[in-house]
């Protein structure tokens, strides 16, 4: 009924290999659920040399423009990771008049604008929703489902490896550097885990999620984030006394300005504390979940696999089945991004905040500290004191505060003479 | 740089006065973002002498074919509800080659196979995404994300008035009545409102989830349902002490037939005992959930309002949005439904069970009601037993067992002496 669909793809690692895996093993059924006829045509790779499975050998190649800019090839999937040379090899299939499928979140985060602009400027598809939250289909949800709804909070865990480093410190007690060992002996964690520990992952999907939830463009440089390698194992056991866990949160919110009526989007990742009771405190190692809040719509949560080989090839495979659908309906979709968002400034974003402090055990010391955070409009909602022979370990829960605020108290803490050092800070989500 | 698009309308009850404010408060932003420029042209209605909203009463008219068939109406949204004349007028509108959006679920639950191939005739759209678990736009992540998912699962919690019932009678000890009685007290529950105590309307929406999911036609009538009527309120405390809480589960599953390697499903709304750790155990309220499992992408869990009517009207604009769009584009989205489903008899369908017998307290009985149990192929994982008096009340939590061998079961418990009644067999929910 319709021609075959003749798929190109660039790079061929473990996501690559298991998706062309993934694709022979389910063409036939697409074939004919969907009268689709999808055809691995050629894949391009720098070093041919390498060993690959045996029934992708005869379609390896190291010229790239016999994928990118080939007659022979109707659609590109590029899973090669990294900015360049994707980003050139990218551009130049959509030129070519090639919809392209991608797993590459940092791409998207960063060059998102630029590519969507070139897709649209030859009528193809960009697709990615890999990128965030792989198993669960979010970016489509936001780029089509949407439309008519006003989202003003995305919140989520949207990195499987950290998330699952802390359940560990959470659950079994682990110090961050045994989670970590477990996690990269688990195979959940690389030999360099710096992205997914410092937060660049999930600043990536955060920037990519709340510019398609808010429809304004935000690059991973708009993101404000911080890792979670500075988390000490006795904050988990606090935390649970009060009734939270901790969890590495990416959070985006859109506010009314105050006279201009415009509106300002907040945008952050950070380790923070998460009510016990809250649908994200259950989300638990590997797994991913996203919030939505929308104005008509409400309260929404999607939860899946974050990553993985198959998941992954299998959201590859339903955006390449999709791109395949429209290039023989000869349609696309566009990324519908409204005016460039204007960031709110990260010292002007408010939360609840867990502080921690060593003081020095001597009268009028807590009356000294609390009248410091006062000062600063910082209000308290609960204390608990802790002797350890000559000092005394103090941690407050407060009331919500700006972030600035809170530095600016803690920087005057850290003068007092009573005041031995502010050990933890750590924002409070509530939502 | 687009034409404008008109909406007809068919029906102006709640949902649909609802949903033309949101349209008209949305429309400027959807202009900007989208390029659509969406205008409601009129609204066909039963009596046009009711009163409406100022602003709608000049779109007002009795004449249905002035909205199915003008030329001056691109696109139809039908809101009138229940078979017939929605029926009719949507084929009518579908057969004039206009998109429809509809939020009628009784429809699309008995009459979509015939809809899908009118609106794929004429290649116009037909959406319907307020029909299950309104404000989660899951029909069209199973439509058209999940196309090269294989899922053999969906588990869902889709009535939000039953579950706000089940929620107040396990967490306030409120009897059915008394929570039937609240539930219409704050709007939960229509006058009447059989069809959410029932299962019928979670039927209409496991049925579209499922076909939806799993490629294969399966009407309405193919789901056995059993209600929450019969629920008695110690069901609740009984289950809580074996660490279970009561919900109303819509429940599809494929199946490998053995030996001929073909596929059934087995599909059924029932109320059943859920692990109070699983995610849909903390489902609460009128909140609804359904839980996915793919071959590839593994267990997915999408959560939000499963009704309302700004929830309604937010899906149901989205779907417009998407149908304007692909009007200009010249294209439109098929449903892709495979052969037709080959159900499995419920007989075969398997689950442990929660089974509550009243026994004469006797030397003897226990082993007479388990021999029973045995003799049918149902083992014993749990026994409590309590006596009253004369009488003792005897709860089982079985291993898992084929529906038909325990109906059999308990016929055979029904007529031995020593049971004077099995006031309860309920499903137990494992995934």
């Amino acid at each position: 009924m319709y021609r075959c669909v003749n798929v190109g793809m660039l790079g061929c690692g473990n996501v690559g290999a298991t998706f062309s895996e993934f694709l022979l093993s389910r063409a036939p059924e697409i074939q004919e659920i969907n009268g689709i006829d999808l055809r691995l045509t050629r894949i391009a790779v720098r070093d041919a040399g390498k060993k690959r499975p045996g029934m992708l050998a005869p379609l390896i190649t190291e010229d790239v423009q016999a994928v990118t800019q080939a007659d022979d090839v109707d659609v590109v999937v590029e899973v090669m990771g990294g900015i360049e040379p994707a980003r050139t090899y990218v551009l130049a299939a959509l030129r070519a008049g090639k919809p392209v499928v991608t797993a590459n979140k940092e791409l998207i985060a960063k060059c998102g604008p630029e590519l969507y602009a070139a897709a649209d400027a030859t009528g193809v598809d960009l697709f990615f929703e890999t990128a965030a939250v792989a198993s669960v289909p979010i970016l489509r949800i936001l780029r089509e489902s949407f439309l008519g709804e006003d989202i003003t909070s995305v919140l989520g865990i949207v990195n499987g490896t950290s998330n699952y480093m802390l359940t560990r410190m959470s659950e079994e007690g682990l110090s961050y550097s045994e989670a970590l060992s477990l996690a990269q002996e688990e195979g959940y964690a690389e030999p360099d885990p710096s992205n997914d520990v410092n937060g660049a992952d999930s600043a990536s999907k955060l920037a990519i999620l709340a510019s398609l939830a808010f429809k304004r463009a935000i690059a991973v440089d708009d993101v404000e984030r911080e890792g979670i390698e500075t988390l000490e194992r006795e904050d988990f056991d606090i935390a649970a006394r009060f009734g939270y866990v901790i969890k590495s949160i990416a959070k985006a919110d859109v506010f009314e300005a105050v006279g201009s009526g415009k509106r300002e989007i907040g945008i952050q990742v950070f380790p923070a504390l998460v009510d016990k009771n809250h649908a994200l405190a259950n989300v638990r190692n590997t797994y991913n979940a996203v919030f939505l809040r929308g104005s008509a719509a409400g309260d929404q949560m999607f939860y899946g696999h974050g990553a993985g080989r198959l998941p992954s090839a299998s959201a590859l495979l339903g955006d390449l089945v999709t791109a395949a659908d429209h290039l023989r309906r000869a349609t696309h979709r566009v990324v519908p991004l409204g005016s460039a968002a204007v960031l709110r400034s990260t010292e002007r974003l408010v939360h609840p905040h867990y502080l921690k402090l060593e003081v020095i055990d001597a009268p009028g010391v807590l009356s000294e500290v609390s009248g410091v955070l006062g000062r600063h409009g910082v209000s308290i909602r609960s204390i608990t004191q802790e002797d350890h022979a000559s000092k005394a370990r103090v941690v407050f829960i407060t009331h919500r505060a700006e972030e600035g605020a809170m530095k600016k108290a803690v920087e005057e803490l850290r003068g007092l003479e009573s005041v031995l050092g502010v050990s933890s800070m750590l924002r409070i989500v509530e939502m």
